[in-house]
């Protein structure tokens, strides 16, 4: 096996052999776990395919550069928060500050997906290219389609705002742990939030 | 010079010599730059000393533990931030959440402070210590102050909310900087999030 282009998530070659899709997914989630536990800069591709059991060379030939490899794992991990979008702009626009918290804190508190959006923090926080990654990902998936439900000139700001106050609080709850907000049910976060949210979405 | 029981900040014994004072104030220079440039898990007393130019056994001495140090340092950084509450909740409670947005932005949109506040975001991002210090300091120094003069059964989650909503936007505008709210005026982000922050601190 040589380094074939990058394709990201590209098919097997009619030269792969036929365990390569699950190659495929066992480098997915060698990726998810290297990047989970040590966070972008002292993840390698080559601890990757070590990981996964397979050659470097394959995990290029997939997946790309290691920043592809890592926008890969962050879609999988944050897959539920991006297709969220559908589902929270369907509706009366009056209700949408609250659809959008109650989303935001359905993900948060279950453990798993917390876990992962806590690696994707840290990474984000400490490397100028996780950063970018992510900021790339929650643009273009999460903030412009509540932009577009909102079809306003200001919807992007708007929803970055609105976006800005749920983000601050999983940091003073989930990472920095503040009190009492950390002890706090999610319902009550919800409650005095939702008006908030709202008002940045959708006040004249 | 042997190394004595830990005296945060304590004033020289009649035996040191003259120039400890400089001393001291060297080592805690040396571990913002330490700290802000390798995070709190890479950053050794050790290395803080050697920066310094002093033994180890003096930063134990003037500071205590690793965890010390960083405490006095991040005071240091964030002085500015810690002694504000005074000058914010003066004055009528009406004009509050304006007063707290001017001067949060103040402070962010100073290259010099941006710089120490992001390496403390970065330490608390991936230490459980560093951000247990962290908050410490924003909880009895900063939150504390501000629900004090709300003077209401709820005040400290009302403040701890309103200082989501201003961390998530310097999370989003100066750490992942998503467009537009990166390239926005600080008087714009001013004048849509003053009324949010005024929301979560006095509505009935």
């Amino acid at each position: 096996m040589t380094a074939a282009a990058p394709r990201r998530r590209g098919r097997p070659s009619r030269t792969d052999s036929a365990d390569l899709p699950a190659a495929r997914d066992r480098i997915l989630t060698a990726a998810r776990e290297e990047f989970s536990e040590r966070g972008y800069e002292k993840t390698s591709v080559r601890g990757i395919a070590k990981t996964a059991g397979v050659d470097s060379a394959l995990v290029h030939h997939y997946y790309g550069t290691k920043e592809q490899v890592f926008e890969a794992s962050i879609e999988v991990a944050i897959g539920p928060l991006l297709s969220a979008p559908g589902s929270i702009t369907e509706g009366p626009l009056d209700g949408v500050g609250e659809r959008l918290a109650r989303f935001f804190f359905g993900v948060w508190e279950n453990p798993a997906t917390r876990k992962a959006l806590l690696a994707i923090v840290r990474s984000a926080v400490n490397n100028e290219v996780a950063a970018g990654v992510f900021r790339r990902l929650i643009s273009a998936q999460l903030l412009r389609r509540i932009a577009d439900r909102l079809d306003r000139p200001d919807a992007e700001l708007r929803a970055e705002l609105a976006a800005a106050q749920l983000v601050g609080i999983a940091m003073l709850r989930y990472v920095i742990r503040v009190e009492p907000l950390a002890s706090a049910t999610p319902e009550q976060i919800i409650e005095r939030v939702s008006p908030v949210i709202q008002t940045h979405l959708t006040a004249p």
